[in-house]
């Protein structure tokens, strides 16, 4: 296995990185809808007419784990990956619909040695993923864990 | 449509919900990998062997999935769904791995009326993912929105 190539010292508050894109076609929204969210206002677009969103609209379990494929493929090649350890204040702000294409927008906005002395970090991203026509759809804060150098 | 059969009234503080079981088999869980997590450690056993973890685990966004879908399931016949409006402070607290069996203890922590007058309320609860050992692999808070009767 090769050295990790992105340490703990690597990553500064304030680093801001964008992800690629990734449009949400009808089909994968039902499968994975079918599979995690069998809610009607995922699943059928008939009966979403008269659920709060009014359309059949995309869970928001698969936005988050889109914005996690979004986020590894960004980091695609470093061979230290983040250990994500939780995830704060996640909001879903606006719905996302079959069709929509997604990217996302991490920063690191806080950092911190781990408790007690092993050489690894606390790194705090916000991110916020967002939609085709720049509307954030969704906000987090990702906690991950990051080796040091040394 | 047949009217909704749970409301906000009809959610208590301390009110405590135990789900069915869901059993992860390795096929699932490579397979979410590819599409939305696809690093080392959740794709490869032999890779996994020098990660963190030591091993193959499952995507923490799958063991999220699946805690979705038992509590969609145990609210299955509900005409009132909850609307999720976001999640707080979640915490991978356990490795998951294929082969383990998953189910959601959730709690009713908190409730208040929607700001503005909608006949609608906010509801949190308090839900802990649990594997066959009866360990916690995955804790969060989890915020809804459900219709007022009248």
């Amino acid at each position: 296995m090769t050295a990790p190539k992105r340490f703990y010292e690597d990553f500064a508050i304030g680093d801001i990185r964008e992800t690629g894109r990734y449009r949400i076609d009808e089909e994968e929204a039902l499968a994975f809808a079918r599979a995690y969210d069998p809610q009607s206002f995922h699943l059928d677009a008939e009966a979403a007419k008269t659920s709060l969103f009014k359309k059949l609209v995309i869970s928001g379990w698969l936005t988050a784990a889109i914005s996690m494929r979004l986020l590894v493929d960004v980091r695609a090649g470093e061979d230290s990956p983040l250990i994500g350890t939780g995830i704060d204040e996640l909001r879903w702000t606006f719905p996302v619909v079959p069709g929509d294409e997604l990217h996302v927008r991490s920063e690191v906005i806080e950092k911190a040695p781990w408790p007690g002395g092993k050489p690894r970090g606390i790194i705090r991203f916000r991110n916020q993923t967002i939609n085709q026509d720049d509307v954030v759809v969704m906000t987090y804060i990702a906690n991950g864990i990051a080796p040091m150098r040394g």
